[in-house]
């Protein structure tokens, strides 16, 4: 592959158009083929793994993790690839139908964006994840991995890629940016009329990183400064389990919950009891000023700053609250616009939470780990888009589409 | 108004907070009040607007045109207003809904996108429109005009603000850039964190300018090279009355026709009957090799660039080609991606045309004009997105929205 982004641009554009005109019968044995050859070629992907954990020894333990591959996660990997061909194909659906004024049939139909750009970090299954994502969806697909995954990346893809040409296909349908420099990050990041759209997964940082800098479109994915508000009328038990699950079960995930708050009027009630459950987790408590009277030495108090950050750790933030309306304005002052749950018995202001908190999604008794495109019925996730243009909430197959109107007429012209 | 930009943000964000709020009731029924106030009010616009028209001797005739109000075109204007009333209200819909594996209730509801930047040349009338329908849909506006127009937007906003604080509103959903200097209008497209998007309408010329310089999500719009493709197995006449219709019946705006292609079988005989039905609108024809043999001194030589250009003038550049592949690859390399149609009796071409071409719109047998959201049944349009990501096409009242998860649950916690 050449160094030359533009290069690599015009080679994905002529991808993907061979792409757009694929059955999907095609694809899904396509995709199949792929997770075979990832099983039969584990051993070569095993030893290029090893030369990016080679030189690891200053990174952290959670970083070499996720960058280490066993012949397990080979295999999860290559199921993953089975599930994206069993998916239902999103192109040629027509949202819409109807014939207009003047007896023309007008169809939506969705078809491919074009080329997608991702940009991740050390996580070498987002590389098959994200290119089978992309196929799946007649996408052709340019990859710009972390540059401590990089052998392990080019492994992969030179495998996803002989299939690829094996079927007769274009293999830059899936690319792998090999100069990890910031330089090259940075020409990438402004591939204006070649890239589509450029989606970044990983940290809130790279996320940041990626918006700001960014000249093709981007979608914003991931931050989640996510709250639950216990209501006064609720029950005491879903509450504790709703809070405990949102916060403890993966804490460093965008859909776990960061904040607490609390009606006044069961805040002596529940916040001992949901402390106390939250205790075996050994979550650091910080709070106002009516939650350190209640909770005593067992909490830190809150600046400001926290009610403004994602953690992403085993810390809640907890503030006990007059009302649902204040618990709204709370919210929607300081969200990220992510995922939000009221705790509640009462159907008023159950709508009322569900109506005017601004959020990808806004949920009644419910964990805010749902917002996920496998939980949500999707087969798939992209990523969890916070921006509200295109795509807004978990982002499955569909969200890597457009639609064009198709049009058939008799001879029609305009009066 | 403050000139602050910053300050003007804000104060978008609070109104819009409130029209989020608003039943569509009362929204049609303010609508209907505005359209009343500005005819009452139109001695008072036409005052404005003479202020405008003062000074204007160097400016050309048909943007002082543009420019000018009569007492009939602002009752026109009005009517617009009460037309947008009547319009269905896209805010609540529910476009999918159902129940996930969990047994969480999952709908994916209609929502404002929340505050929409505008920025337009020198057209009173787009000050009204688009206000309107940002109201309709709940957005709040902010509107940066062309500075020749000031007086009359002015005028015209203080009118719709009276009407929403006569209501009981927050004026501020239609507010004014009264600074029209290019460094307010430079940091109006940096304006991150309160502009939702920003939508340029007006010339290339200012759309290209808004795409390059906005660090805001920008949706483009207006760029037309369109074509229409004449297959061998065709209608001669249907084929002639459509390229007049595409070129002649409005040849200034971006869905009129640019580029004829047509089959080498039927060019000897349909491109003398073409031209001549063209002669009565005086079209300047340039083309390729064979079209000039064809038509000799009628017919200047097309450069390459003729094939890039957008005319938007009584200007037509043709090509003859050898088959629909050809049509297609012209096309989808010159092309801006807006709206093309084929002409053609064969149901295979039809549809590796409407398959292969990329644009907004495809055609069989109907004139490029009809990408319009008055035409295509909308009732409204904003523009005509001729990008991927989130609205391509026609834009109406549905584009002006965003969507958010509504989730209720019984206190599913996630495993």
């Amino acid at each position: 592959m050449p160094s030359n982004i533009v290069e690599l641009g015009k080679q994905a554009q002529r991808a993907a158009y061979q792409l757009g005109q694929l059955e999907t019968a095609q694809k899904n044995s396509i995709l199949k083929s792929m997770a075979q050859a990832l099983n039969e070629k584990s051993a070569e992907i095993l030893d290029a793994n090893q030369k990016d954990l080679e030189n690891t020894e200053k990174l952290a333990t959670n970083f070499v993790d996720r960058l280490t591959l066993t012949k397990e996660r080979i295999k999860a990997i290559a199921e993953g690839l089975n599930q994206v061909a069993q998916l239902p194909d999103p192109i040629g659906n027509v949202d819409k139908a109807w014939v207009n004024a003047a007896g023309l049939s007008i169809a939506k139909r969705r078809v491919p964006l074009g080329v997608i750009g991702i940009i991740y970090e050390a996580r070498p299954n987002v590389t098959v994840d994200a290119a089978a994502l992309c196929f799946k969806s007649s996408n052709a697909v340019i990859l710009r991995g972390g540059k401590e995954a990089l052998h392990s990346n080019l492994k992969l893809a030179e495998i996803l890629r002989a299939v690829l040409k094996d079927n007769g296909l274009d293999a830059n349908a899936i690319q792998i940016i090999e100069d990890t420099s910031h330089e090259t990050a940075a020409r990438f990041m402004e591939l204006t009329g070649y890239l589509d759209v450029l989606i970044p997964r990983g940290s809130a940082r790279l996320i940041k990183a990626v918006v700001n800098k960014a000249k093709v479109p981007v979608i914003e994915t991931g931050a989640g400064n996510c709250h639950v508000y216990v209501d006064a009328d609720s029950d005491k038990k879903m509450a504790a389990d709703i809070v405990v699950n949102a916060k403890c079960q993966r804490p460093a995930v965008c859909n776990a919950m960061e904040k607490l708050l609390l009606h006044k009027d069961v805040a002596d009630e529940y916040l001992p009891y949901i402390a106390e459950k939250l205790k075996p987790y050994h979550v650091e408590l910080r709070g106002d000023k009516k939650a350190q009277q209640i909770l005593g030495a067992a909490i830190k108090p809150a600046t400001e700053e926290d009610w403004y950050t994602e953690y992403n750790d085993y810390i809640l933030a907890i503030k006990i609250v007059d009302s649902v309306d204040d618990a709204i304005e709370h919210i929607n002052k300081y969200n990220t616009k992510h995922s939000e749950t009221i705790v509640t018995n009462n159907y008023q202001r159950s709508e009322q939470f569900l109506d005017r908190i601004d959020a990808a999604a806004v949920y009644v008794n419910a964990s805010t780990r749902f917002t996920d495109g496998f939980e949500y019925g999707f087969g798939a996730e992209i990523g969890i888009s916070t921006q509200k243009l295109h795509a807004r909430g978990p982002m499955g197959l569909e969200e890597l589409t457009t639609t064009k109107y198709v049009v058939r007429g008799q001879g029609q012209i305009r009066k």
